[in-house]
């Protein structure tokens, strides 16, 4: 079953490793079906040179129990489902340790937007959810690990359609988009932003985050009604 | 039409790739023909893997209408004209995020000239232009953005013969010369001298720019009648 | 004799290279034999493309005497000896130059535990052993080497398993594990997290290690009889 | 004439690029014959793709004049010359603008000795000359470059030999040994302990060099009458 669905998740999970986001065994992405009812994720701890197609395990959103496949799935599976529950527009989740991205989700530091190529992909900073309660790590850890990132676009009224993305405190990265495709992608603009902050405040410790009227520019050009990057596509 | 000018643009951009400038589909290059009628720019968007000879843009330099082409240019076409009609010495452009001059223009600094590799290629400072206001954001923002580069040369009337290239705030570097070819090579060594002063800078501080008579040396001995490096042109 | 041995070991070797651990001939892998009577290592000063595996050198634990080999061994041999005389339960060595693990050598610091990236593979800080003393520098040095990484771990309380990795003050690291390849997976492992802390002190020179209930999570996920991460060995 | 010289001055020069010390037409290397009378050297501005045996330089030792070769010498031919005819036991030399020593020669800093790779190959700090005056640079800059370089051997009784390298202040380092590719070794090397200083550096400021008796230990143990590291050269 969801034969198409498992090369595109194959194919993004390499696409993780093409982009340098995910040395060793290390990053995973995961795609739902249009129907929202089940998630085609990477094997826990298979080397991306090793994976094939039939590796891809099919996993049912609701209850999180596994339909296909011989594998164990990503530890981080429950973190996947979560978001796929309560973040309803997206269909698409990569996780990476991308070391820059990373740097700052141990820091246990926001991402500021301090120029145009963030502001192209994220609108405004990509948030770092708070630290997990000792409770929340010895219980399900995985699905709170879902539940902060949930919280934390909750609480702040941030839409995960223009920010595509979070930092886990003491973790890393998530990313996530209209596809698995689209979420490793985004996971490697968080990379390169969470690259050239860094760099930036190396420079400057004081940088000032982009104005609002610049972000809006930015992001408005490739994403929304008015955007005018790139090329229509055909109808 | 002007084929051959196709050609130079596509390599152009394709070495800005090459050298390790433009991730994904970020960066653009062009070429003002002979008479600086015309400018050939690459289409917006489009990978460098996927761009052909015939997918470059020829746009009209005075007024800025598409005359041949089947896709958008960049987005960035309007400030590259603006360069064009304002630095008449110059036929070739080109446009990168790449991270160490991006992170000096997300800082909001220009890049101070620290030693003799900067010396060799930019007389000087590579200044960073003021931030642009909201009205100008809002308004013709990519005609303006090329208005404060020009505007910033001259004022401090520097000379953009002997300082090819130039930060934008928050956004990251142009740079440009007397062919599109010309353009990149001055990108390339443009994220050179940032990255040797983004360290410099991380190991002092209150480091200071080399004397004038070490600039005018190191730039003399490459460009000018007094030129010494590399081989005498055939004639 | 060992031929099988010096092959694990040579491959071992040139992962070290492969993982880009070790440029030029700097690094070593070493593995014992399953009695703890022999081991096998690198020989030195030889390069990785030119090693076979009839270089390697068969070396005595008990008394450190050479039994086969044409090439003098690493001069770390007897660090090496040294802690397969005293950590028991480990069977392969590496030791690398790897530059951020050797940078916090250089610092005199411990890789403290920012992140669930270390704590997924080291349980708790890679600990820095003290300064030679000068006369512990002009005696058995390379036995001093080792010996002050053993009373590291014997004073601290600090289980070789658990942490199968230190760093040699003034120097770099050595890392070990069940097998020369193993080990040499944790040099590269032990680098990536000093590669994350040093960028998270970067950003935040007062960032705290992980709390106790994530550094048993994560490193409870991967290791002993409760962990869940990866596929069920077949037995 | 010098044919087998050219080679290795050849190969030295692609031996740089292959280091990743030289990119574009950056850096140079050359070697004198054993008569010290000539020294072969790359030409001036010329790409490493396209440089071929007949466009090596031939340039007499003592006064400075081309011998042979179609092309101009590189432009710091001076600064090579002076360093032969005042640092006798040497035969090669290699000039490059690595990232890491160029950063130090513009903060114009030493590179201090912080640990045993360093002391590997350098015997103690790798000195920064002082800054040349105006009328050294505007009179014969290439040849004072050199100057500078022995006057800090001279004025420190520093042995060349057992410091086989120097940063030039505002510009970056020289490298050299008893051949060119000697030379372009030491340049790598030095290159690396540039990076482990800069790291160690931005870990801990207050870092303290190597003790001597450990400085003695490692260089003593690859050079000298003592020296036990690698393999015994057949005789």
């Amino acid at each position: 079953m969801l034969k198409k669905l498992k090369q595109k998740v194959l194919d993004a999970n390499l696409a993780l490793r093409e982009y340098g986001l995910a040395p060793f065994t290390w990053g995973n992405a995961s795609q739902a079906d249009a129907d929202r009812k089940y998630m085609v994720i990477k094997p826990s701890g298979v080397r991306y040179e090793d994976m094939s197609l039939e590796d891809m395990c099919v996993v049912c959103i609701e209850d999180g129990s596994m339909v296909e496949g011989d594998l164990n799935p990503s530890t981080d599976t429950p973190t996947h489902l979560e978001l796929y529950r309560h973040f309803s527009p997206i269909f698409g989740i990569a996780h990476t340790h991308s070391p820059y991205a990373t740097a700052f989700a141990q820091a246990g530091m926001a991402i500021p937007c301090y120029g145009t190529t963030h502001a192209d992909y994220f609108y405004g900073e990509i948030p770092c959810a708070r630290a997990l309660r000792p409770h929340e790590i010895r219980g399900d850890y995985e699905v709170n690990t879902g539940g902060v990132i949930i919280k934390t676009f909750q609480e702040r009224s941030i839409d995960p359609l223009s920010t595509p993305g979070a930092l886990v405190c003491s973790h890393g990265p998530f990313a996530w988009g209209a596809t698995a495709a689209g979420a490793a992608a985004n996971a490697a603009y968080l990379e390169e932003t969470a690259r050239l902050a860094y760099m930036t405040l190396q420079l400057s410790p004081e940088a000032a985050p982009v104005p609002q009227a610049l972000l809006e520019k930015h992001y408005g050009r490739k994403h929304g009604d008015g955007a005018y990057y790139g090329q229509t596509p055909a109808k």
